[in-house]
This record gives C-alpha cells, structure tokens and sequence, in this order.
C-alpha cells in the first residue's frame, strides 16, 4: 500500500476502505507518512469528504493509536461529556456535580482553552491547590468515593489523532464535519465512558456556524459512538451568545458556584440540566422528563453542590471557603465598565469576538504556550434583548495588566449591535439527536 | 499575508490575488513556507482549479524564481518547441533541424525522460561525446552559427517550479490544467524564445488522455505565452500508439537521421513538419501552407540533414558516421524478436504500457537517480491498423541485460490488443490551438 496511491483516491472521490485508513494512521503516526503527505490527504478530505464507514474506520485508528481507559469497573455508570467550544462554556463544572449527585461515575479528561474559547482544565486550575494531574490509583479513587473527577488529558491519549489536529490547524483542513467528528470521538472513546452526552454549540461564538452544519456533526458524532457500542446523545444548544454571564476563568468557576447554590438561575443551569437529565436518563435507562426532575432536585436540595465541596477537597483545594462565597475567587487589580455607547436594544452580541476580547484582557491564549491570567475575564450585565439606555453599564473588564483595556474594550464594543426594535428570542436547545 | 489563510481561500474556491500568488511562490522557493502548507494549497488548487488570471500569476512568479535568458540578440527569431510528453516521441532531433535550415534559431533546454517517457537530453547523450552542457558563450555563438543548439537544463531555470513539482510528484496533486500549464510555461519563459510550438499529446501514452483535457491545456498554455508577449501555438497530437517505431534512446537517435535522410516517411515525418511548419510561420508571419511546402522541402533537400550533422560535430559527437548508417548507433548485445500471439488487426496497442516495456529493457528509469542504458528499447515492427498472423514478428527488443526480456515482453505483450475488424483509423493531428 502506498499513502500517494491513497491520497490520489481520495481526491478522485473514492472510499478508503478500514484497511487503507488504519495504515494511513499508523503511518502517519509512526512517522513513515512525512506531513506534506498528509497534509494534501486532509485537504482532499476536506473537499471530497468522508463517509460514515470511513469517518468510523479513522476514529477507530486514532482511539486505538494510544492508551485506553478501562471504565468497566464502574458497571456501566461511566458517563461522560463533551462541549465542541463556545464562549462562558462552564457547563462541565456543574453537570460533573449534578450528575455525580444522581450516582453517575464521571471519569472525565479536558482540554485547554485555545483562541476565543475556554478549557476547562485552564478554569479549574483558577481554585488554588486544584490538582489537573492525578496518578490513575487516585483518580480510580476519587471516581469510585465521589462519583467525579477531572484531568489534564493524558498525553498517549489518542496520540494520532494530536499529531493530525496539530497538521490540520496549520493548513486550513480543520473544518470538515468527518475530520472533526473523528477528532473528537477518538478521544471520547478512548477514554472509556459508556455513556456519552455531546453538546454541539451553534452560533457567532461556535465553530459550527449554522444548525444544519450542527446537526450533521451530531449525527455523524452520534453514529461514530453506536457504532462503537456507547449510549450517546447530542444535544444542539445556541451560541449565539456567551452561555451565562461569566468569560474567564476564575470568573466562570464563580458563576458556576452560584448555579449550584440555586442563586443563579437562567439559561446556563436549564442548559447543565438539560445535559445532565439526558446522561442520566441513558445511563440508568430512565425516561428523559423524569431524569430532568431529578437533576433539578440535585441542584434545589444542595446535593449538587455538595459533590462539589467534595471534589474540590479531593483534588487539592487549598481554600474551599468560595462555595459559600464565590466572589472571593476573582481579585482582579483592575477592573472597568463599559457602558452602552448608543440606546435601544441589543440586538446581538457576537460572542466569538467576546471571547476574543476575553483573550486580549488574560483570559485566553493565542497558543499553547501562552500563559494566561486567572483572573481575567468579562461579566456581562446585559445580554441579547435587553433594553440600554446610552450611559448604563453593560460589562465589566477584568485584568491584571491594564494596557490590556483600550484594546478590549474596543474589540468588546464592536460584538455589539443596537436597535430600535426588541430582537426575536432564539431558543437555549434547538434539538436533540 | 499568512499561507494559512491563502489555503483557506483556495480551499473555499476563491481566486487568489498575484501578489498572493507571488507572496507563496517566493515564500515556498525561499524556505519560509513549509511542504507540508504547500501540499495543502496544492491539493485545494487540483479540487477547486485556478482560473487563468491565477495560473498566469502563478506562471510569471515561477519563471522570475531564477535565471532568464535573454534572446533579443538573435531578432525574434529564437524558436522553441516542448511536448508534453509520450513514448517514442523524437520530434526535437527533427524539428531542431529543420527549422534550422530554414533560418530560426533555437536554442533549446531539454530534459531527461522519467517513468514510462523519454527525454531529449537521454537520447541526444546516446551519441558518444556529445556534450548537453556548454558554456553560455559556447551555447549562443553555436545558436547563432548553426541555428540550433540543445542542452540540459540549466539548474538555476524556474527553482520554484522544480521545487513545486518536486511536491506535487509526491502528493498526488500532478493533474491539474492550471498546475501542469504554469509548470511548462514558466520554464518555456524563462528560456527566453520569441517564439513557442507546443505539442501537446493526447491518448493512452500521453498525461492527458482525452482530448477535451488536452485542449484545456493548450488553451492555457497559449493564454499564458500570449499573456506574456509570445507568439505560441499548440498542435494536438495522437499518441494513443507510440510515435514512429522506435522506443528507446539510441533507436530513436537512429530513426530521427532516418527521417532527415528521407528514408522514412510516416505519421512522425508528417508530424514533425507540421511542428516545424508552425515556427516558420510564427517566427516569419509567414502563411501556414507556404511554411509546411518550405518544411517538406528542407528535408527532401537535404538541408535540414546538413544542420543535424554540424549539429552533432558541434556538440562533440565524436564520430558522425552514424548519420550514413543510422543503425551503427544500436549495437544492443541482445535482441528478442516478439511474435503475435494470435492472428488479427492489432486493434489498440497502449502506448503508456510499451513505455513501460522500454523502461524495464533499460530504456528508461523509475527516478532521476537510475542509470539508462543507451542501446536498450524496443522497434515496433508492426502498428495499431496492421493485420498480423499469429507467429508474425511484430517488434524487437534490445537490451543489454537479457534477464529484463521475460517481464519486458509480458509488459510489451499485455499492451496489444487484437480483433478481427479493422479498427477505425484516428487522426494523427487532432487540431491547432
């Protein structure tokens, strides 16, 4: 088998079969397959497409390509998440808890946060002491006693499929619906939960820009894990606008401290219910509006919160006195507001460029090396549909470094659109697959 | 500018600027962009094409990418031909001649043959001491002299284009019209000729194998040369059979003589007078028909002979004997006549597959680093068209390995197909672009 042979095909159109796309990932991984050969590979991919046996087949090669997790212990509880990015996405640091309240075992791995969007590591390590690498004995442990745990992602996890993103994000072949559902399951799978709830973002501030581009990377994502034997679910929710009120870290683990005291309650909490209700109702193979009762109650009765006071300790927070009060975690030096610059209502708020300005502000890094500021970030005052009369203050900045505010406040300003007339309400959930 | 975002553009389809074009050319020649981004753009310019205006700009960076060569002196007379490419194809050492003796000066760069086709350079180094390198001194007072010279081409002609074609040989991203059109030209360009005879090749030996491809190409091929002050004009040619009867370096030298002496008539005589015709008439604005009669008569004349023989003294052939006795050329040590296998019209008989035959004899190599062997090939006795009995001769391979006979002759055999209707006779010209 040649890999010219191989790319030839693809840019004809054709189908790899399992057998071509498993040598294309062990070679390409093991270093025979140079990257300019890959890279016009991904490119024809890219254009021509792939199906679903060859999208399965290239999962299945990048799951298998590094260490997998063995969750069966867990008789069957092991559930897992996974967002495809937004901006103010800490839906993981509340349905982890509500989710574990309710008996499921959460042996999760996240990433960092890359350009406009946050990672979930990034937001965790903002509580001081907070542990992202654990030794597999302890986080075995703390699975079993607490029901939730988060990592860094292991470096042998799905090894090729880091060498192939890391190729992709250099040239231009990261958005196709194959490649990136392949990205992300191999991962998923490999990491060795039963049951899986995907949400797929849609919006300004998503990679996927429109519903039908969402919905065909839910299906394609879903497909992948029933072909692979795993219960999973995909819920498509909006990002049209951050989710919450919070972008920054230390900023958003306080937000999502006040959802799980019941202080907060909107879009964010009936969006970590919605993804909570659907991993227990798969899980435990109950109907979905009884799971939702269940994880609403998870949340009023405190239980919730209390699986987080546990994790934290268990992970090494050194101080959990922010659960009992959460602004405590965000000491920015400098903080400014930004009024509203004309009235009338707004009528969106581009929320890729929000966390763009987040970023510019020490929320977010431009690459992997960059280091970012905890405390950075934006709370918004108002949101999309809100009414502002010229002068009210519509956010607050947050940054150690104030050089950063001119540049921010600008890019934050230019996210917004005013006008005369009430905008129409967008649904939080445009469906589930 | 960023690569990243020229492949994203290409990617979705749209055209890029000439300074793109020029800002990735100088980049990729110069080091600062790397292979692995080039494929990528590569394979996207293959899938979503490059329009004219991209494939002239692409076109003009490559032949300013290194040396020019300046003809002015030689007043609009310096001609050049190129073909793209096929078996069997020894139009140049006819061609050169005759438009020689009929007072165009052509001062050509020719290159060396790889995988199933043959090079000028390959076979003119058949004859003992001839030089395909010579000072430039030496290279324009022979031009100037003689009218012809020929010599292999000189490194520093197009970089970008060895470079880029050094890519796309091993990505698979060869057959695209814009790519492949760009790729000769640039080198044409640079070679600095008034005038530019393209013969471009369609069939089963040719990289084009329909006609409508052929065309394209040759509609931009004269594009580019007319877009960049030349006169040029491509005459489409079959080569669905090879071209004349030998294949291979020395054969070949010996058939061309043959055809200046006026000893061998046929589809490759006509051809090159119709090639020869085109300069004439090009370089003198001279009427075609008037410029075909004065072709003819070069040859039956013995004029354009005489230029081959002070052609080959000139270039140091050490002994020009050859040109009284042709066959004195081929003294392979071992021969093989291959005989019909069954009785019938020789239908089809593939020109690429007899290519490969020759190559395997030892006619041609697999890359730029093999050695040929001069004297190996193989005379076709017989021609799509001839009815043969089973038993007949129909060619004879020459080697001077006979262990390369038994797979030579399975090849060469594999390429002839029989029946038992006369198959319908194909044009040798197809048209003039």
């Amino acid at each position: 088998m040649k890999m010219y042979d191989l790319i030839e095909k693809k840019k004809r159109g054709k189908r790899l079969s399992e057998r071509e796309i498993g040598f294309l990932v062990s070679g390409y991984t093991g270093g025979e397959i140079p990257d300019y050969q890959m890279s016009a590979f991904l490119m024809a991919a890219c254009l021509r497409g792939l199906d679903h046996k060859e999208t399965l087949a290239l999962t299945k090669a990048m799951r298998d390509s590094g260490d997998r997790l063995d969750l069966s212990y867990l008789g069957g509880l092991a559930a897992d998440k996974h967002s495809t990015g937004g901006v103010g996405d800490k839906t993981s640091l509340i349905v982890g808890p509500i989710a574990a309240a309710l008996g499921l075992k959460i042996a999760k791995m996240s990433g960092r946060g890359l350009g406009h969007t946050g990672g979930t590591i990034d937001k965790l390590e903002s509580v001081e002491g907070f542990e992202t690498t654990l030794s597999p004995e302890r986080f075995s442990k703390q699975v079993q006693e607490i029901g939730l745990a988060i990592i860094g992602q292991s470096r042998n996890l799905a090894p090729a499929d880091k060498k192939i993103y890391a190729l992709r994000d250099l040239t231009a072949t990261v958005d196709s619906i194959g490649l990136i559902a392949s990205s992300i399951m191999s991962k998923k799978l490999a990491a060795g939960a039963d049951v899986i709830v995907l949400d797929v973002k849609v919006g300004s501030g998503a990679f996927m820009k429109t519903k039908a581009d969402a919905k065909a990377l839910a299906l394609e994502m879903t497909e992948i894990g029933r072909g692979c034997g795993k219960k999973v679910r995909a819920v498509l929710s909006n990002m049209d606008v951050p989710l919450g009120s919070a972008v920054g870290n230390a900023l958003e683990v306080a937000e999502a401290v006040r959802v799980l005291r019941n202080e907060e309650k909107g879009e964010l909490l009936e969006l970590c219910l919605e993804l909570a209700a659907n991993m227990v109702s798969l899980a435990k193979n109950c109907p979905i509006d009884k799971a939702r009762i269940m994880a609403a109650e998870a949340v009023t009765s405190g239980k919730a919160l209390e699986v987080f006071r546990r994790w934290m300790k268990a992970q090494g927070a050194k101080d959990v006195s922010f659960i009992e009060a959460p602004d405590k975690l965000c000491p920015a030096e400098r903080r400014r507001t930004v009024v509203a610059r004309e009235s009338g209502y707004i009528v969106s708020m581009n929320a890729e460029t929000i966390g763009k300005a987040a970023a510019l502000l020490g929320a977010g890094r431009e690459t992997l090396d960059d280091r970012i500021d905890p405390s950075a970030g934006i709370m918004l005052l108002r949101k999309t549909g809100d009414y502002v009369r010229a002068g009210d203050p519509v956010a607050e900045l947050y940054t150690s470094s104030a050089a950063a505010f001119e540049e921010a406040e600008t890019a934050f300003c230019s996210a917004l659109r005013f006008g005369a007339k009430e905008p129409r309400k967008k649904p939080l959930i445009y469906g589930i697959v």
